[in-house]
């Protein structure tokens, strides 16, 4: 870690002091203000000549992020900063993969292009990957992937008694599995089937032990639509009210309402985004990338 | 204007319909959506195989509109467009285009560089141009600058009797002096000395015939500071409630309130920024510069 320099871009000020005192490396002074036309102002203030640059950036609702990032970046390289690593812990514009319809943008690639364009690494947590299997497919610069099952796992471990872990859909089965494995539980996923746009059967797997508490985990909460239908039926057979955990807290007070009102014990998320569900820390995960 | 089709992104619909009814040339039908999480859906109906692409987005508040944008005419030039002409009545990032203090983003250049990454020309209207003087000097594509001196002009002889142009300082001067000399009336221009941050001395210029109508010009509004500033000195030497006419009103409803508290009489705008004070239409100029 010699010659590295952490920055926080705005609203990521707390895992980037988590970062820097584990590291023991020097936080960057920067100053960002937005102007009431919109405008971002950005001043580097810290010697960066010749360092290497950790930049934490989480992208979530990323639009109005990329032209202070790019303006950060680039300024870091023109005041001589030698590489710069952007920890974005979580990574949008995973879903549009493929044209599912002629002429659509495939806003993951096209994402990925732009953020190769001015950042040298980028290092992220467990990214939507699905058709895409890994990000050199689309990303022209080196990434590293981690992974938050384990913490996820360790975090189960620690605060729940008999867990049985469930997925709200198929797509979850990835993170599902590997964490079930973790904590040494059984789990089961939920299948969704999609006769229409409002017509979705839901089958839930047997599971006969009810005495064993529900953990639904998934890697991303936006809506909240999936987990809810999934707590809804898990009640209707006399389980428990299952304890939602989430790597990414995508959504905002009004899904953490839904998903309590419909019968959520507790949702608990990794402090990828800034939520107030974050439980689970993931700088050490970090590190593990970093020095990697 | 063979092979052409015009198209508008997101809350640009009106000046594109004017610019293809003058032109007689097709609207290209695109979709665009704002997930819940932040991201962006685009989606091009029309075939734009082998044309060229007429892209309409005045870019003020301009963070959240690049990466639409870059969606938008990456996928263009995907679906097979030959070239695209961004046409952005308003260019913002204008304003910091030096190093003030040490370490500052040169926005302007940086602006310039990303835009000019994915479209192939850019059409504007009076960007805002102080140090630098062309802007080729920071965009590495084609750029055609327009004027909107003639038309402020021509409103001002449809409108005013005995007008008197008025800059609210000396930025002005560049604006004022022309549309004065095309309606053929006489300027002043509002000098204001800097003590200090709060400490800011007005001299207005002696003028004498207080029976003409004052019509304060300037390129932008944001704020309305100047323009509050140079009414009430106005309306102390016993002037008319004078008229303010803006080339880009990168105003909102709470700024436009103040000036018409301070005393304006009247504020209007060219159609640059969809504002309600837009009554100068800018299609015909706009016209003018495609077909150069």
């Amino acid at each position: 870690m010699d010659n590295m320099i952490i920055f926080s871009m705005p609203e990521n000020m707390q895992l980037t002091k988590s970062l820097a005192d584990k590291l023991k490396i020097e936080i960057g002074i920067a100053e960002f203000h937005s102007f009431p036309d919109g405008e971002t102002y950005v001043r580097i203030e810290s010697d960066v000549k010749d360092k290497a640059i950790l930049l934490i950036c989480s992208l979530d609702h990323p639009n109005n992020k990329i032209c202070p990032l790019l303006f950060m970046a680039r300024t870091l390289k023109a005041l001589g900063a030698k590489k710069i690593y952007l920890v974005s812990p979580y990574l949008p514009y995973m879903r549009q993969d493929k044209q599912f319809k002629p002429g659509e943008a495939v806003t993951s690639a096209l994402f990925a292009q732009l953020l190769s364009g001015f950042i040298d690494h980028l290092i992220t947590i467990d990214p939507h990957l699905h058709r895409i299997k890994h990000l050199s497919e689309i990303y022209s610069i080196p990434t590293t992937t981690l992974h938050a099952t384990k913490l996820v796992a360790t975090w189960i471990k620690n605060n729940v008694d008999s867990p049985f872990i469930i997925g709200p859909d198929e797509e979850s089965e990835q993170w599902v599995s590997l964490v079930a494995k973790e904590v040494n539980a059984s789990y089961a996923i939920i299948k969704k089937t999609r006769y229409g746009d409002r017509d979705v059967k839901i089958t839930v797997p047997e599971i006969n032990d009810t005495s064993k508490t529900p953990v639904l985990v998934d890697d991303i909460i936006s809506t909240g639509t999936s987990m809810i239908m999934a707590i809804e039926q898990l009640l209707l057979r006399n389980f428990k009210n299952p304890i939602c955990i989430v790597v990414h807290a995508l959504f905002d007070q009004k899904v953490e309402e839904n998903l309590m009102r419909a019968g959520a014990k507790q949702i608990v998320s990794c402090n990828t985004i800034v939520n107030p569900s974050n439980q689970i820390d993931v700088s050490d995960l970090i590190i593990e990338g970093i020095k990697a």
